[in-house]
């Protein structure tokens, strides 16, 4: 059996308790002789910072170029607003996904038919609801240069973000989009603003270049970022894989989660290229909810996003899609028997702190 | 009585059938001596196109700057997809936001209670809900320049889009985001993307400093652009006005739009600053929805955006609350009336066309 290198980055806020839970499930997980994991651990965020002044030491990038999957907490937190700029939590998640070219982010919003109830959508709207948006995750105006704070003189300042994007890059954001939609309902709809963004303009130019190209028996469809995140709203369910660039998919990946009603409940895994020779790809796997630093420390974090980001990596870094179904299939289980954590509990549910949550979890596998 | 001169541009699909109402609005107005409105109609969008091969002409960009208030249809259409990236049915509309200096867009998100069911969120959810989206418009990554596509050989093309904001852009719209809470309940939300944009960071302090130095009385909060987007489809009743930047705006305004169900009921004004000597400001006003050209031209349209965006004309160009209040009213009682177009139809209510739905709110007047 191959061993497989993680380096796990619990980060701030909630992120160290979640990821207490991922790592019970490797624990097992090895010494069931199910698979084989070797763990390391690293600062991310706030704690490096309180630990070493950065976001990320070189110490910890090194082992992140190295390890086969990068399991991620969450990061930040109101005890780092006033850090400066270069070394603000987000930094360093930001050095990763650029240093290590994790250019595909994969995030799906499915509704958990036990939890519909919790969205503020109406059950019809969202039940069964289950896309994957593609969001492009290391062009556009997060790295763009020149990004600058100018002082123009007389109280006045000058702030530039640029936001870039190369053919190559969108081909290859476009490929991972069509290649997902292939596995599932084989649409693709891409969204931007080429009405008013020169980006915009090259971005549909290159989705349908590929699609005519390469994946001509995909049904692909454009639609404005504004409109789409209309229709996203409006009726979810209309749509399959939804690719975009870094700053919409930012906007629209959240909007989709929060129409699910489970937050707390949402992957996500951010990949890079295949590498020729060794067929590997550099990747890392985050919750899609964030450090919450109000509830942090009090078992109250809901493990489920955490644990099924692990799902993720199972299935795209190690081909272990079968017992990454095992984890989902146990998730649902434990939702199905009533378990539910403060953030989705409702009436005639089972309270259950995040041990709890995770201990159940391992328990159905 | 002061007359007023009006610069009707109807524009593209419904966008003249919805502005047929209006006209019928304002010549009852004329004819019951209630208010002395001079009218006169332009191009705009793909009829100027059609027309002069450029999507506003001289002429009418003339009449523009010469009107007290423009009132504004609708543009585009797939008959114009192909047309030249310059003369764009989209390139006159956000001409005339420039050069105007329209800085201000004021979106209203108000959910009719007769229409709370067409929401695809919960009744509780969007019930009496009533927001403003203050959306910064004349600056961002619309105008920023470079905005270029460069072929950079090798079949590689690069785009740019450049987000600039100055000092002065933030504060002035910062100040209207204020002013209209004075009037509303009394807090202001701003929201950017300060953990990775610079022209977050300079957002976010200049908000703080206006609110700092010359609203103290009302309450700011700052919130993340994509939990923003988040919060608005969990709670929007949480918000009373949102302040942000021109491209997150357009964004945000569409979602909380499409929130209230009410697509087709929504208004916006979109105002300069205040001139020194004559008190007056520039103003444009026109419906949040979009030129629709599946469904033009057959008395399908709902005219009460394009009505609701001539009160809103009334009220901020003209003084004229009163009879704007009316206007609210005389819609607001039509809708309990059971009349509907086919956007908002539902069991149990009458069909109106266009021209039904525009007799029946004058006739409520
Ligand atoms: C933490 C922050 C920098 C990040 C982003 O904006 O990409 C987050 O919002 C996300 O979506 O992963
Ligand atoms: C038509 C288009 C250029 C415009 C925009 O993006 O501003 C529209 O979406 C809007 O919100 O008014």
């Amino acid at each position: 059996m191959a061993t497989h290198k993680l380096l796990l980055l619990p980060g701030d806020g909630i992120g160290p308790e979640v990821m207490g839970e991922v790592k019970r499930l490797i624990d097992w997980l090895n010494s069931a002789g199910i698979a084989k994991f070797e763990t390391d651990t690293g600062l991310v965020g706030g704690s490096a910072y309180d630990a070493h002044k950065v976001s990320i030491s070189e110490g910890d990038m090194a082992k992140a170029k190295d390890a086969d999957a990068i399991i991620f907490g969450a990061v930040g937190g109101p005890k780092w607003d006033a850090v400066p700029y270069e070394v603000r939590p987000e930094a360093g998640l930001l050095r990763l996904r650029k240093d290590l070219g994790l250019f595909a982010n994969l995030r799906p919003a499915v509704c958990y038919p036990a939890l519909a109830e919790a969205s503020s959508l109406k059950r019809e709207a969202v039940e069964g609801l289950d896309i994957m948006i593609v969001r492009e995750l290391t062009g556009g105006v997060y790295f763009g240069e020149p990004k600058t704070i100018t002082d123009l003189g007389n109280g006045q300042k000058r702030a530039i973000d640029t936001q870039v994007y190369d053919t190559y890059e969108i081909e290859r954001i476009g490929r991972v989009a069509f290649e997902l939609a292939k596995k599932r309902k084989n649409k693709v709809t891409s969204m931007e603003k080429r009405n008013v963004m020169k980006s915009g303009v090259l971005w549909n130019e290159v989705m349908t270049q590929v699609h005519k190209r390469e994946y001509p028996d995909v049904t692909l469809e454009h639609q404005l970022a504004d409109s789409g995140g209309m229709m996203l709203v409006k009726w979810p369910k209309q749509f399959d894989v939804i690719v975009t660039d870094n700053l919409f998919g930012d906007m629209l990946s959240d909007i989709a989660a929060m129409l699910t009603g489970s937050l707390g409940m949402l992957p996500s895994a951010s990949l890079g290229e295949v590498d020729v020779k060794s067929k590997k790809r550099k990747a890392l796997y985050e919750p899609v909810h964030g450090s919450a630093p109000d509830i942090a420390g009090q078992g109250l974090a809901n493990p489920i996003a955490m644990i099924s980001s692990f799902g993720m990596a199972l299935r795209y870094s190690f081909d272990m899609g079968a017992l990454a179904d095992k984890v989902d299939a146990a998730i649902a289980a434990v939702l199905a028997s009533g378990l539910r954590t403060a953030d989705i509990k409702s009436e005639g549910t089972t309270a259950a702190s995040t041990t709890q949550m995770g201990e159940a979890i391992l328990k159905e596998l």
